[in-house]
């Protein structure tokens, strides 16, 4: 028995986990064995039990993943294994980080990509809902606002068709639709109440993360995210296993382009939008593609609550005009493609779900029915009190508004973590402006974090001025 | 504050590590922090203490690693600062994984690999002799039985040269040096009592892995085994930067060539062997490498006593030929490389340390100061007392031993923990026996790990015969 061995230590009645030997001279005496608080309570065992160590034969994963190191091709089986061996925690961090490194550089191929697919789906829960017409969306992400989810869920959801949806919350960026949607309502629901919910509203809006819907990416993310790893057949695997697990059919998915966001070029955007629609045709799902102009926020407020107002507002058929186009442009291209409407036809319809207040009532039922109180006013939203106005200091044109400088404002004034902390962007690009006249204003829950966020400024350039000279040389 | 941040934890006297926030609704309360046990040991907490958190930007080798895995070369300055970054605790297992991992695949330039050789010697402690002359020996591995070691330190310690040996303990194998040498004395000697006896005696054999040298290869190597991933740069990052810690001036490199050794090809041992030679020059080493027949065991015995009787066998001028020969023309050519005789004359000088006694009286006082019996016989050696002997069903030549197979039935015997367990080889390749001839015998401490080795012989041929049809097509 050495260090690094795994063992199955098992109780006297022979429920068994995977752990990897440690050894000491100092914690344990000879005959003993010390046992990490995980295992423990796996086991449900106490100091002074009985335990059985049994030898465990070397993961059959790990000679897979090796072979990934050195170029080869995996079968679907060898992925589907090593999927199996993570989530029976056979393989550690290390053998975990090996092989996304793995495919980070040799990259997958389409079968490893469609077995990956099914081996995240297999790996949890799945929503089965018995009806048809079963909708979805997803956007590859980086663009700060771009609160489209909370009102494609609800125009879709007044029709016949389903939207069970799944959403995330922020990783890096200053909410998540899960953090900005937690504002109004509940979006930690287990999976037998989602179902409830999308049967009676035919829509709901959950933290993806907090229902067993497989699991297996959350485990990747966790090993992906200190390097930022997305190798892109993980990104595919995650998204559409995801899809698949709660039965989507019609998906629109939705990529960014432009400068600051995470696909910067048109090519690598179209070759993405193919690989998603060959993976997805290969897992029985119908998917549709959009490329959008990612190199701007889309609606104006950044951070949960500020973003809630941007929603609200639409709702009732104000609101900032790119959010409102973008989300009712998004709903009609998923009726389309679900056929409940003809090719052209689906924004108008779409357009009429927002005006004749359909839309609105639709996602107060939602929000009613996670909890929350559906007859929230815009009044209600807990809008940070300590602001900070920030104006033109010359006249000029506006020529780009960064993402991701306006993504480290909201954070550092406190967004996702204080609801009423974040951005508010005044206006977009190509903005003729004056002198004094205002361009964004910082909202925090603290003053202290406000002083933060305002002394970021002085790194930042968030709001950028036409110019001639991009440069000069010598 | 979220899942997966770097912080530095603090105590009120300023005293800080670097942790990893994990993330928890039910083992800590509000406004509490729950530390791991390694985290309230560095510190000195205990429960109620007041620590402060801190946060901690990103550590800057992040990005160098992603750089790496994206297949650019690293500078010297940004290797370093990964290996300083690894051992201040501010990168976890996933991203060193990852590093190892691009390692492997992309492959170190020389000026990388000479950057992490530096890194490595600066990682910890040095021994510091105040002399000239000091000598190496390292063996590439994957030979079975192969005691070199205990044979070329004590005759290079007769001369006025200085070897002190740093040696591994097993790690996939059925003995390492430093577990060989340890049935007759102590091995685990600290620096400062290392320094002392190599003083006097001019040579010692103690185990790398208990002292502070190049401690950062120790946390590598931990990472690299799982997978098994020995990227030939920090191989010889590895090897180089522990001799150079020990102030190695002549270093002979031992590198084992042919079917079933790590190295299987001709090719691959000179490439790796200019590899060694290039980077040993750039770090102010003297290096030879000599590349030797691998593919069979060198020696009869395998496990610890099996093998010091060994040893001890040809330090009294008998023993097997093969460990004798090479150990001799070992020494003989780190002579000539010290400048100690003339090239060609170093076999004969080595010949003679064996043969008037002197080595043998060198090994006695060099296993004394290390806290062993200087006087141990070899009917001494706790030789283990169930034993299984394997003949020849009939007759024919050995063709080939398998050093792999021979490992697993010695390990599985109960090598390298149990001292007296092992294999005893009684043939070498070419030899010509008849039916009943003994072939091997299997020794073991308790009758049940005799009897898993008999059994594991059902899917085993350590021992194979020439053949004439090696295959057949239809």
């Amino acid at each position: 028995m050495y260090w690094g061995y795994r063992t199955q230590v098992c109780t006297p009645k022979k429920e068994c986990v995977v752990a990897i030997v440690d050894v000491s001279d100092e914690l344990v005496k000879p005959g003993e064995i010390g046992i990490f608080k995980d295992v423990a309570k796996d086991l449900n065992l106490k100091d002074g039990d009985k335990t059985e160590i049994m030898h465990m034969d070397r993961p059959a994963s790990i000679s897979y993943i090796k072979r990934k190191l050195d170029g080869e091709t995996l079968k679907p089986d060898e992925v589907q294994l090593i999927v199996k061996e993570i989530m029976e925690g056979k393989l550690s961090e290390i053998e975990t980080s090996a092989w996304i490194s793995a495919a980070y550089i040799r990259g997958f191929s389409d079968e490893e990509i469609i077995a990956l697919t099914h081996a995240t789906v297999n790996s949890g829960d799945k929503l089965e809902l018995g009806k048809k017409g079963i909708c979805d969306k997803h956007c590859v992400g980086g663009v700060v606002g771009n609160r489209t989810t909370m009102l494609i869920v609800p125009m879709i959801a007044c029709t016949d068709l389903y939207i069970p949806k799944t959403s995330s919350r922020s990783i890096t960026s200053p909410s998540g639709t899960a953090d900005t949607f937690e504002v109004l309502t509940d979006v930690e629901i287990e999976i037998e109440e989602m179902r409830k919910i999308v049967l009676k509203a035919h829509g709901a809006i959950v933290w993806g993360g907090g229902m067993n819907l497989a699991p297996v990416d959350d485990r990747l993310i966790k090993i992906r995210h200190p390097l930022s790893l997305d190798p892109e057949g993980m990104l595919l695997a995650s998204i559409l296993g995801k899809k698949k697990c709660v039965g989507a059919e019609n998906v629109i998915i939705d990529i960014p382009v432009g400068r600051g966001a995470k696909i910067p070029y048109m090519e690598k955007a179209q070759q993405l939008g193919d690989h998603f629609i060959k993976i997805g045709k290969s897992i029985g799902m119908n998917i549709e593609v959009l490329i959008t102009d990612g190199a701007e926020p889309v609606g104006n407020g950044v951070g949960p609550a500020l973003e809630c107002r941007d929603v609200l507002q639409v709702l009732e058929g104000k609101g900032p005009n790119d959010l409102r186009h973008k989300s009712i442009f998004m709903t009609g291209k998923l009726l389309e493609l679900a056929g409940k409407c003809n090719v052209g036809k689906g924004y108008d319809v779409a357009s009429d779900l927002i005006r004749n207040g359909k839309a609105n009532k639709k996602f107060r039922e939602i929000v009613g029915l996670q909890g929350g109180n559906p007859n929230v006013k815009i009044s209600d939203l807990p809008i940070g009190q300590y602001t900070y106005d920030v104006k033109t200091e010359r006249e000029g044109q506006i020529y780009h508004i960064d993402n991701k400088m306006i993504s480290k404002i909201a954070r550092i004034a406190g967004a996702p973590r204080d609801d009423g902390a974040g951005v508010y962007v005044h206006r977009i690009r190509g903005d003729r402006v004056v002198k004094g006249d205002l361009l964004f204003t910082i909202y925090a829950e603290s003053e202290t974090k406000l002083s933060f966020a305002i002394k970021a400024l002085e790194d930042l350039e968030p709001i950028e001025f036409r110019k001639m000279l991009l440069g000069s040389m010598s």
